[in-house]
């Protein structure tokens, strides 16, 4: 088997080709050829954190795997981050392991790379202004997935920390050449966008309904779980609403279940999975004034994809370190 | 974290030192310093096999874990066998990797440490008899465990197909250097036997109640689902019954399931835990002429200790593969 660490992870998978790898998992996914059991979270005791075991297979390629992540309250300047673990990579028809595969620059890829592609399929074709909101690692990263899917020629950023937001600002401006205004409100930031991300960890809207304007398309990244809302019921209910996995969705999915439960909507109200538009292209967009909306949790099947494809190329390149456990 | 590889941990934690490790894990299982969850089976689609899923944790020393087998059916010769895999350790304090450890010896020298450690406190003292039937890995493991917690001067084997058993036995006499007999009958080579281990992969009895003799010590290992018993409900009537885990019994002991489901004992059967043993021994064997025996199904906790005990000696000796995922 294989062990592929993060800079290697980053180097063999770059967020524009993991968009590709992404159209074939979501397109399996949603032919449900894929096995999704129900995520564990094992709590550690007499410790702040806990071990999520996400497992699944892949039809093609056939493959099946699990993901370990050690979610832990760790310092904000802490390198490890939250998240630490990896993707345990299997064959299906040997049932033996392929590979390991450093989890938390994997996450990070495919979950930009998932964004890229619904707003692939669902963003104005001649979308060119960006907003991003939030100024984390996931804000970045959908920085680069935006731009490999879009002509991106502006865009506007807001975060709480006004500060934080500026260094972001120009960070990004540095990394991408495009000219970058850092926004006082998320309302500035989102006027006149065409595509949308939120990225932040709040568990209250940053972002009303009122604010959205036709035609624009909005990542929803940021949360993962149904007590947490980055827009609010307006927003959802304005907008055409996409999921990557319904039963994720309906479990997970914070501004809808919300909206749901106050009466705003009905479990109707999501469109379709972004593997149905995939096979099916008028469940997308219909005309440029709809407001298309994807909330992005992730699936057990994005990381076997791109796990699978880093483990292709280490293999084609020889790269990572080669370990045989039966030795 | 490190890498640990089959031969490496077969140097690191031979049996004997096991027991040792086994004797901490069997006292916190039964302390309840453990973390437990129900093993998960994620069958794979249109391959012979599924991935076991077996999470844990435990107090002292503070780690958690998981062990993943691809249980795939292989033909009998594959060196492979039919369990693949490995056992990730991690850090409960840091919530960090700190090995994958090869999974199959791991499991191995663990299981028939565990048997040993269950035979020190159970079995006589002066028991130096042995029987031994199946002629499978845990055949000569069990040889080997029991010789580390008795002085076994004599070897009775048996196996369904003679000629497999001879060959066992001259294996176990060159092995050990003790006398063995390869016996025509389980009942021959339980006769005048101080310890029994079965480990076989028989669904019905091999053994029956009326062929085990006063004071014998019984390890039963082969079978762990509800469906098979290597022995039958005289054997469990007849005996003092333990386990290393009541609800890992109570779900799949095949053995003491049957009996009970025919009223010949009820749960009140189990007399107690490994691990209740070692803090209260008036729990044990209170003379020379009780039958004990041990249902072996395995635990987590066995998992983490010995992985923890094999990571802590790689650590010492700087042996095994290192890295770092977030290079």
């Amino acid at each position: 088997m294989r062990i592929v660490t993060q800079s290697e992870v980053e180097r063999l998978l770059p967020v524009g080709p993991c968009v590709g790898v992404m159209r074939q998992a979501m397109s399996a996914t949603s032919r449900r050829d894929v096995t999704l059991p129900i995520r564990q979270f094992m709590p550690i005791p007499d410790a702040p954190g806990k071990l999520a075991i996400m497992p699944g297979t892949l039809g093609e390629p056939a493959c099946f795997g699990i993901k370990l992540v050690c979610k832990y309250d760790r310092p904000h300047d802490d390198p490890l981050g939250t998240h630490v673990g990896m993707v345990m990579l299997f064959d299906s028809v040997k049932g033996i392991p392929l590979a390991m595969i450093e989890g938390s620059s994997l996450t990070a890829i495919r979950t930009s790379a998932a964004s890229a592609l619904a707003t692939d399929i669902l963003a104005r074709k001649n979308a060119t202004r960006l907003a991003i909101i939030g100024n984390g690692e996931q804000a970045m990263r959908h920085v680069h997935a935006m731009c490999a899917v879009r002509a991106v020629d502006h865009i506007n950023v807001w975060g709480r920390d006004i500060e934080r937001a500026r260094t972001f600002a120009a960070a990004v401006a540095d990394d991408t050449g495009i000219p970058v205004i850092a926004c006082k409100s998320a309302a500035e930031a989102v006027a006149g966008a065409d595509i949308i991300c939120t990225t932040t960890s709040a568990k209250e809207p940053v972002l009303s309904g009122e604010e959205l304007e036709a035609g624009q398309h909005v990542n929803l990244v940021g949360s993962a779980i149904p007590a947490a809302a980055e827009v609010d019921d307006v927003a959802v209910e304005r907008a055409s609403f996409y999921v990557d996995y319904r039963d994720a969705a309906m479990a997970a999915a914070g501004e809808l279940l919300g909206a749901i439960e106050r009466g705003v909507v009905t479990a109707d109200h999501i469109v379709a999975e972004v593997g149905e538009v995939l096979t099916d292209e008028t469940r997308g967009r219909n005309n440029d004034d709809q407001i298309t909306m994807y909330k992005s949790l992730g699936v057990a099947s994005q990381d076997l994809a791109a796990a699978h494809a880093i483990w292709r190329m280490a293999e084609a390149e020889n790269k990572g370190i080669t370990v045989d456990l039966m030795d």
